[in-house]
């Protein structure tokens, strides 16, 4: 498996995802600056990879530091920058605080120790995160039916995190138990994230994957040819509201109303449990010219004026179930998350 | 306004929609081959201009006949042709038999004679087209609430026509109405007839427009940014139910689930008196590579298996009303449709 974010030696190398499934380019990162912008220009995205890139991103920012600097005054500011970049995923918002913390336990320690114990973190977080997605996936593969037809948006897939997947982590795990799955990719407009990335990935692992256009998906579910959905998650909020990729509710709604299935797959680092609701979650308006071009090519007229959320919000009570490294969590989600929030000390509160 | 096929002296001309809003290129065509590879390739596309262009069509092959050939043999030639040219449309069949009907009304006048009644009977259903669609577009103008943000997806405008739209039309005469509308236009992949078409043709007229890809119509329904979706027809069966671009359908049931009104505006020549129900209409399946590429560019790998259903059936239970050049027509729309049969002597039965 191509892993999105890999650390060598020295630097963070990330593949541009920009640039998939035509071009596998390199970028080898060195400053916080570098990361930031990566993150912005979604070089990188998903949300666990977010969070992963982010945590790196502080470690090389540390690492850059010389004695003598401000530590703290250079902490925030690398903290701060790097805050800025995407304001949904709620994983680039828990690794941060995560650094933070390991930050603030260890400066006392000297900044050798301090460059040391923070490389360290970003890369428990890396590794941590591809366990959890392996967890999501033997939760979730019960609930893909031998000979299932699943639908997916955009890519939660080894590219949007350590490198196995939550929403496709269960699709994987699916299909190394044998089951017999097809799926259908939609393209994912305006970034493609469903015909270049996830494509790619199921293509690459042989398990038989079909694009389609965002606009085709009601009407296959109409004529019985989808029998579940299943996609990642940008933020999880205490009822299970869930901001995802734009066109996730629409799915969520059209899926509903065919009665099929719609899931939700995410680690516990998606979930914020500050927010009492979907409502409350940012959602980023991105560049117009990623809904006016294609490939760097106009496919309307350059000036009319765009929408481009980013991402939209689909209500937990149309959500079937949300797969998690800690179990498959089923409606009502609020009480079933507050026993999460219970049971976790992982500083997620 | 921009007619999108004209007769020129001795020539059909029409304008290349493959290649708008970027280049305005006309193309001059004689043949009954040229026309029917013009429909199939979607130079020329939207129900009415199909049915428009096919009427030429078969005007040019008789036309181009020389004294002393089998004139029955070689019409129901250019008959068969043309017919094949794509499944969905209705306004195709509608034109060539309404064609057929006048060729053999005349067909013992002489060739010339021939030659001088079916180019005017050609010239009769563009003029008839122009003046339906002012008719449609008077009778939906008062659906449109002053202030109204109006969701249209496709092109139903006077490209897809003799040059006024239906569901532009309807749009168009709101607007010339003073109302203080905008309109969200639906990209439309993956042939963008949306991004292309539309927002072009309301842009040169000043109607406000905004561009969203696909998948943000139900988003923005769930925050109440729509007030109203209209969209045109491809073919409307006896109770209601109506083919048009795919993506309609998931359309029709985002904006039911969000209680906002669902228009279609189609000419009566639209309607299939013979089909019962959505089911029996056939849905054309088009080239995978019109997914896979955008603008001749590929974005995804190129031998991915595609879906590619140029149309979906919107039932009619999710149509709160078709506008038609007769009236507006309201469900149940068995009944309405069985009052038009009875008053239709166009011979469309």
């Amino acid at each position: 498996m191509l892993p999105a974010i890999t650390w060598k030696k020295d630097r963070l190398v990330m593949v541009d995802q920009r640039l998939l499934p035509w071009k596998e380019k390199y970028l080898e990162l060195i400053t916080v600056e570098q990361v930031a912008s990566a993150i912005e220009r979604m070089v990188i995205r998903g949300a666990p990879a977010i969070g992963i890139a982010a945590a790196y991103g502080l470690a090389l920012g540390v690492r850059n530091l010389s004695r003598g600097c401000d530590l703290e005054k250079e902490f925030e500011k690398f903290y701060r920058r790097l805050w800025k970049t995407r304001p949904t995923a709620r994983n680039l918002f828990w690794a941060l605080e995560r650094m933070k913390r390991v930050f603030e336990e260890n400066r006392k320690g000297g900044l050798a120790h301090l460059k040391r114990v923070l490389l360290q973190e970003a890369r428990t977080i890396e590794k941590e995160d591809f366990e959890i997605n392996r967890k999501i996936g033997e939760n979730g593969a019960g609930l893909i039916p031998e000979g299932a037809t699943v639908l997916t948006h955009c890519n939660a897939g080894g590219l949007a995190t350590a490198g196995y997947g939550t929403a496709l982590g269960v699709i994987r795990a699916a299909f190394a138990r044998r089951k017999n799955i097809r799926v259908y990719a939609c393209e994912t407009r305006p970034f493609l994230q469903g015909a270049r990335l996830t494509v790619w990935e199921l293509w690459r692992e042989r398990i038989p994957v079909t694009l389609i256009t965002d606009n085709m998906a009601g009407w296959l579910m109409s004529r019985g040819e989808v029998n579940l959905v299943i996609v990642g998650a940008d933020r999880v909020t205490r009822n299970g509201d869930t901001a995802n990729k734009i066109g996730t509710y629409s799915l969520a709604v059209l899926a509903r109303n065919h009665s099929i299935p719609f899931y939700v797959a995410a680690p516990i680092s998606t979930f914020d449990f500050k927010l009492k609701r979907g409502e409350e979650i940012p959602i980023e308006e991105r560049n117009p010219d990623e809904v006016r071009k294609i490939r760097n090519r106009l496919i309307t007229l350059p000036d009319v004026p765009v929408r481009n959320p980013a991402f939209d919000v689909t209500p937990g009570r149309l959500i079937s179930a949300i797969i998690t490294e800690k179990g498959v969590l089923r409606p009502p989600f609020s009480r079933e998350i507050r026993k999460i929030i219970h049971r976790t000390d992982s500083g997620n509160e």
